[in-house]
């Protein structure tokens, strides 16, 4: 059956799915409310109007600026710097961080031709000059960002872009840190490879 | 984000996606090229108007009679019972089988109030006594049903259905037989239960 070949043969394109998968979804969506069907779909057709980036940090909003550049209760003399809008996201489902956050969009990558200029590096040192802050309304002086958080992930990509923007920061007088690598919480020593392990000792800190 | 929120949880009701997975799926339709949601979401949408029950069989099609009643090149004096129309492409797609098939609409289940007029046994009947035997086109005889095989799935509703199924067609004088079930191909005697391997030494043939 040709509708539920290209149905399935669409599906697998997902992440994750595989053609068994597949089949099964299209077999739900077969005996499913055709409400249920027609919201999905209507949403699926709809999503990428409903959400773009945030002129200010580049992370996925409804509203520009998005609602953390926008929040009057965010700490914004923090900004953590992230890979992808998805890790706002992420981050912001922990509920542990109140800064702001920038997204590059990408990660250094010379062997994909993505270097420095195809990132939002520019972007970020002009929001540490003050150049391109959020206003707080009229009158309400926006506080100097103090500290930029790098937060891409702990690969050779991540670490060459951390280590790049922490040189471009240096000259403008902001404190650069890093998320923290080592074991994970309720991880095992003896299953950490080698690396986290050599880093784990390398940033070991007092108790 | 309402939009991404309202796509994760709509995507959470399919079976086998979790809310982890959803979101992944939500973040590459957001990053995906538009035509694909798009043609996505046309599927999703008339999936259901372009595919409809057999009026012969009962199992999924986009023609009726599907092209399994209606192919020339079957044998019709085969008919194999299934539970759910997805059952037959289960089925096809191994290519093992060149009979008809039946479709239950479901498995006997008192408990849930699901009794024999629930199923499609009374049109099997029908069928097995030439009743509603799709057309080969004016002058062509139809051959007899000659045997039925259960292919419902080895399991307390399964069985009970398949014995059902043999007592009501005793009286048609038709063969009844039911899939073998025993180890499977490349299995282990070990880690088989007790009662499948109790079923392969009950159904043990000749070598």
């Amino acid at each position: 059956m040709r509708a539920l070949e290209d149905l399935v043969s669409l599906l697998t394109r997902l992440p994750g799915i595989g053609r068994k998968s597949a089949l099964r979804m299209a077999y739900y969506l077969l005996k499913a409310d055709q409400r249920y069907a027609d919201a999905l779909a209507e949403r699926i057709a709809q999503l990428q109007s409903e959400i773009r980036f945030c002129s200010v940090c580049g992370s996925y909003t409804e509203t520009d600026p998005c609602p953390v550049c926008d929040g009057a209760d965010r700490d914004r003399r923090l900004v953590c710097v992230v890979e992808q809008p998805q890790d706002v996201l992420t981050i912001e489902a922990s509920k542990e961080y109140r800064g702001l956050y920038h997204v590059l969009g990408g990660l250094l990558s010379p062997l994909d031709g993505i270097g420095p200029d195809k990132l939002r590096i520019a972007s970020l040192v002009q929001r540490i000059r003050g150049g391109a802050a959020p206003s707080l309304g009229e009158g309400i002086p926006i506080p100097p960002v103090e500290e930029v958080v790098l937060a891409t992930n702990p690969t050779v990509e991540g670490d060459t872009t951390a280590l790049y923007i922490k040189k471009v920061l240096e000259r403008e007088g902001v404190r650069v840190t890093r998320l923290a690598t080592g074991i994970p919480v309720g991880g095992d020593l003896e299953y950490a490879d080698r690396l986290t392990r050599a880093r784990s000792f390398h940033g070991r800190m007092p108790l």
